[in-house]
């Protein structure tokens, strides 16, 4: 992504709500998409993220809705799993479309809280 | 949707906003997609919802926003006949796109409020 | 659009957090897709809400976040030229995916804030 000059900020905070912009599995040393499958890209997304919230004092414990695209929505499956596995429950709220993305096989995108989910 | 093992959350609030998990024309008790055209979806859906938000003490007055994702565009016209009979003016603030889906012919995603729009 | 009969709400305030309807390239007084590139499309809807914004006593300082659909993200840099150049450092939260369209080449929805960005 670095060809282009991207320069969102990550997160901005209005009251007790934190938004972000949306990722893709993308190796922020080396500008480069990771290989690998749906599943993979989404895990290795929401690692970002952990860390960009781990960077705010939160935690994934704090999203409060998670906004997914998927280039195939026949990996569908593969995305639940992992969404199963890297969240703990109350799971957040979620919407998961197909659509074309510039990079990636899903593109994740996060609303989060001050609070943590109960 | 059953076979996913869907488990998001259908609603979370942050402040006075509530954020909510799209949702499709799917029967709840037996889990499959219903039949009939985008605008009998659209209305489904939002029945859906309706019964959600009074569960949560609100109804379709306090929604803010809708986000709709269509799988075909040409539909456009049933969905916003069923989008101004169900709410009452002022109407939501609403995004309308197209996108592949996993079930169903319209995705829509509510973001409510705790005070009704006026 | 008029033709649609579309009433949605333009801006409704929850909170600090302001969310918008999404808006495309349509000339308000002629109800017609302008011409040009997605960069022209783009350009032209960010004014329109700078507008929008103004009547509400904010600026395109005051947005935190932008999801933007486009119909050819082979369009992408264009796209992103505008964004680096109507908004100012530090800039909104963003996400970009490719959807179909009711009507232009980008679809563009804001969610701003009462307080400018920093």
């Amino acid at each position: 992504m670095a060809r282009y000059g991207i320069k969102n900020s990550t997160a901005i905070q209005v009251d007790s709500t934190i938004f972000f912009s949306g990722m893709t599995a993308v190796d922020l040393e080396t500008g480069l998409t990771i290989d690998g499958s749906t599943a993979d890209h989404a895990r290795f997304t929401l690692e970002l993220f952990a860390d960009i919230l781990a960077d705010l004092g939160l935690s994934l414990d704090h999203v409060v809705k998670v906004n997914a695209h998927l280039t195939d929505l026949d990996d569908f499956a593969g995305w639940n799993d992992v969404f199963l596995d890297v969240f703990d429950a109350p799971y957040p709220c979620r919407t998961t479309v197909g659509a074309p993305l510039i990079v990636g096989k899903i593109e994740i995108e996060l609303t989060a809280a001050t609070e943590p989910r109960r």
